[in-house]
């Protein structure tokens, strides 16, 4: 297990099976997971230089960066375990100096 | 879409269909996600206390309160919507004043 500091929360890896053992079901699953990990960045630039990264590291980009219906900016890219990681710029939630998300009050 | 600030992190509630759509995913899935959310407690008996708040609210006991071989103590729920959740006491993860957890240095 690799542990990570993300601010007040711990971001966990863990092997697939050993994951499902603990948590006693099934390893056994396929397709939509329900669940997005969202990386937010300062610009839209940002956006489409991490998109770049991840895919030069071993990514798949499964959604080109371009505007949201909301306001935003944002792409999609899947990991080599086929997470599916969000790159959004949102100009309504501030990171602050560290780079972590402050919601508006 | 629902936000709350845990931490530096944003924790965010989507529908199903529409966290897919924005991903450019289809929203077809079954089985293990490859994913739980973890939430730390500060002893076994807020472990067992939790977890029966949880099965009270609505959760579904999967894993019972017990201990861990790593030497911690945890249970699983799922939620209404088939997410796991594990309730946890690491005594070699401090929790902040907040209740945050703080990965030892």
């Amino acid at each position: 297990v690799a542990f990570y500091q993300a601010g007040g929360v711990a971001f966990a890896l863990f092997a697939r099976a050993s994951l499902a053992e603990d948590a006693n079901v099934s390893a056994t699953g396929s397709g939509f997971s329900g669940f997005t990990l969202a990386h937010n960045v300062a610009s839209e630039e940002a956006v489409a230089a991490t998109l770049r990264e991840a895919v030069a590291a071993g990514g798949r980009l499964v959604r080109a960066g371009e505007k949201a219906p909301w306001g935003g900016f944002r792409g999609y890219f899947a990991d080599p375990d086929g997470f599916l990681w969000e790159v959004c710029f949102n100009p309504f939630f501030p990171l602050d100096e560290d780079g972590f998300v402050r919601l508006p009050a």
